[in-house]
């Protein structure tokens, strides 16, 4: 447990000083249901050192974090004969919807009929080859 | 590149048969934009090598694939002065919106009043103490 700070919701939770309902723990990582259960089974997963969201990973801690994903996916999916698939996904930054500033990752099983709606728009009727090519470009600059 | 199929869209991109619009490539991954552009800068984030989705992850290719997430999605936050934020998400299976059946991760960044809402809804006060114990169980136990 590195780098915990005294203010933060799931830094206590972490300490044990919050009670949540754990799923998972290892030395890296906790899983625990989200309260808000947008689907049944819903799980946040968090590292074990306190970080503001992804962009502020280093390389290391993405490996070391985020390798838990697949094996948190699997145990949900098969805790629950229904569901057939999960959104796994994060909300980095309050104009994203972020509420807890430590990191966490949503695993929302699905199942049909569920009554969710993905995030989604197409905006392709508003771009030709040239403005593609210049968000792209904007981009790559970065790298 | 390993194991690419061929008739995948995306393991089509990798191989160069179909065009992208490329922002960052490794020996590992490939990033591009989403043609649909839900906002400017939407990209897409594949493993270079044909893998469904998420459920079918090893722990290694977790590690390997997804260490490229907080690099990219800086890229992509530094590339435009409004984008305050971002969602990094991934649909896994058809009744989660996965409609390509290649893994990607999707980075959508966000701005104030960008018009876009989260898939998300408050199921709270339909569970107590012993409905989310029951929940929280079913999981642990496929640890």
């Amino acid at each position: 447990m590195e780098n915990l700070v005294d203010d933060c919701l799931f830094c206590k939770i972490i300490k044990g000083d919050v009670p949540s309902y754990t799923v998972f723990e290892n030395d890296d990582v906790k899983a625990f249901l989200d309260i808000s259960q947008v689907n049944p089974g819903h799980v946040l997963m968090i590292p074990k050192k306190h970080i503001v969201n992804l962009f502020d990973y280093t390389n290391e801690d993405a490996k070391k974090y985020l390798q838990y994903i697949p094996e948190i996916a699997n145990a949900i999916k098969n805790a629950f004969p229904n569901v057939t698939g999960m959104n796994i996904t994060t909300n980095n930054g309050e104009v994203a919807g972020q509420v807890v500033m430590h990191s966490h990752i949503h695993f929302i099983p699905r199942f049909e009929g569920d009554g969710l709606h993905l995030m989604t728009r197409n905006n392709a009727d508003d771009y030709n080859e040239a403005k593609y090519t210049e968000v792209a470009n904007k981009i790559k600059e970065q790298f």
